[in-house]
């Protein structure tokens, strides 16, 4: 059990409980988190999602008890289960349907499963849905009304939230930010489903590779380059270490995927007007913790000012995320808690 | 009083009624609306905004004493007005701004100056916002539980509702459609806010005429060039007109624009997933009553299908409005019942 989430006692904690899995290609994250927000205890398992998904639904409901017993939590104060899982989904049928990074788990009942080992109601949501939620709830956008998260990684996730109603959409697609088109050029790059011109196929992890190796080309003069002709492997996370020690080419290709992000959230600020639009995932670049993670952060702001409508343009929030990988059980869990509250 | 929008009498309509204002550049569209979204009195006067606003809130007032007393409804049972104005506005303090098409009305508390002149309580909103609501609550819509609603004229407008929540935004800016961006080439059009790359500067009347001038150039051939000889001014309906008759370049300009329709609606289904895009205003090419309008709808259709994700393309539904210039006094309406809902 890792410690670094728990964030407060059992005993210092606001009643009911609510308990948040958050499913992953490697790992499943699980906690109890509190009426307020609070984690008061955590754990993660592997996914092991070879041996199927009734299994996971096994172990995961094994965990919760122990968590349970360990932390001398009275279960009775634990109402009810979130679990967000990557899509496509059928939330309304609470159906698991072809998750591309868990093979074998196709068309599964999980939120019925989950709720039959651990006898409790469970809400069932896609998982960048449900990280939104939780820095809606809990993390960067805790002050605001509504907001837009970008998850950044291997895809480009989102989630819309404006007051209590998350956007999930009339078919489990809702939400669904990576998937914009931002630019109709027949030349623009290729998302991983084969469309071109959307916002991840510009921002994604892939996307600031090629960028990368198209600005090498054959340079070897920047430490960049260096350090490819060294044998590593050019991934996002080189091109912001070498970014953030100066090298001006790494810095353009972190820059040109930020202009890239701006034109997109332009185009989610007009359509929402939210208090906040909210950057997290893997691809933050060192986020605030670094100068290059600031100073991407500031570019997307300048690039993005210009081109909103006057009265957004001093209005509307940029940030990054807060929750890190926690966002997405801590969601699940306050998405379980707006349907308790809801059925009261 | 036109009778082409009553449909319903007041002894056969729902309690409690409900007053709808839509209030544009030229005219301000007055209803009485019953609980189930049906007219029962309607009436419209100029706006003669150059008597200002205050003289418009008067005069507003005084038909609505009219219709009330002509068509013998109990005033007892009109219940809340809603009024709709273009932007830009402050919905939460009842404010019209600066509106482009009014000038000299502005900053001033039309939510109040309404209610106080009517002696009810008053709900304000967004034009084309109003009109979406018009739509979901009693029109193309009304089947369904969230909608996109374009209107497509001089401008762009939007307005985006899933289930009870209109998408007006925490700056009154939310659904502002036309301003997404769809085309970051450095030589796209601009729109009349001097944005480059926008759904309305591709799509709106005056990107319809621009294509028409340029794809006609010096031709004199076609039936369209035959008429700009002749001097006709080059609109919308002219270019509809002609494409009616079989004039290949006016259909082209028309397919054209369909395209970039296309795109933006591809965007809008990805973050909303609504059960349906809905087209209104005037640049529908004649809607589903002339050939050229339902192709226009048709190659639409075409284009966004292959760019959607896979669970939506067979599902969400593109279709036209069909209130036509009641979308907004009936939205308006609805929106004055749906806050007198809340309140008890």
């Amino acid at each position: 059990m890792s410690a670094s989430q728990v964030n407060v006692t059992p005993a210092a904690a606001q009643r009911p409980f609510f308990v948040g899995l958050d499913v992953g290609g490697t790992n499943i994250k699980i906690g109890i988190v509190d009426n307020a927000g609070q984690t008061l205890a955590y754990d993660s398992i592997p996914t092991e999602q070879e041996r199927g998904a009734e299994d996971a639904c096994v172990r995961m409901a094994a965990v919760v008890r122990q968590l349970i017993e360990k932390n001398g939590i009275n279960a009775k104060d634990v109402v009810q289960v979130g679990i967000a899982t990557p899509g496509p989904m059928d939330i309304a049928q609470g159906m698991i349907l072809r998750p591309g990074n868990l093979p074998g788990w196709h068309d599964f009942p999980i939120r019925d499963r989950v709720s039959h080992h651990m006898g409790l109601p469970v809400t069932f949501a896609n998982d960048a849905n449900a990280a939104a939620y939780g820095e809606f709830w809990s993390g960067a956008g805790k002050q605001y009304h509504s907001l837009v998260l970008l998850t950044l990684g291997t895809g480009i996730g989102g989630g819309i939230i404006i007051g209590d109603t998350l956007v999930e959409g009339e078919h489990s697609c809702g939400s669904e930010c990576g998937h914009i088109l931002i630019n109709p050029a027949p030349d623009a790059p290729m998302d991983s489903l084969g469309k071109r011109g959307s916002l991840e196929a510009h921002c994604n992890a892939t996307a600031v590779v090629d960028r990368a190796l198209a600005a090498l080309g054959s340079a070897t003069v920047t430490s960049l380059a260096k350090r490819r002709a060294a044998g590593v492997e050019i991934t996002p996370r080189v091109v912001a270490e070498e970014a953030e020690k100066g090298d001006a080419v790494a810095r353009g290709i972190i820059m040109e995927t930020g202009y890239w992000l701006a034109i997109g959230i332009v185009t989610f600020i007009h359509t929402i007007d939210p208090d906040a639009v909210v950057l997290g995932g893997a691809m933050t670049f060192g986020g605030y913790g670094s100068e290059i993670g600031r100073a991407f952060l500031e570019h997307i702001r300048d690039e993005v000012r210009p081109r909103l409508l006057e009265p957004l343009r001093d209005t509307v929030k940029i940030e990054f995320a807060s929750l890190g990988g926690d966002a997405g059980y801590i969601g699940a869990a306050g998405l379980a808690r707006l349907e308790y509250q809801k059925k009261r």
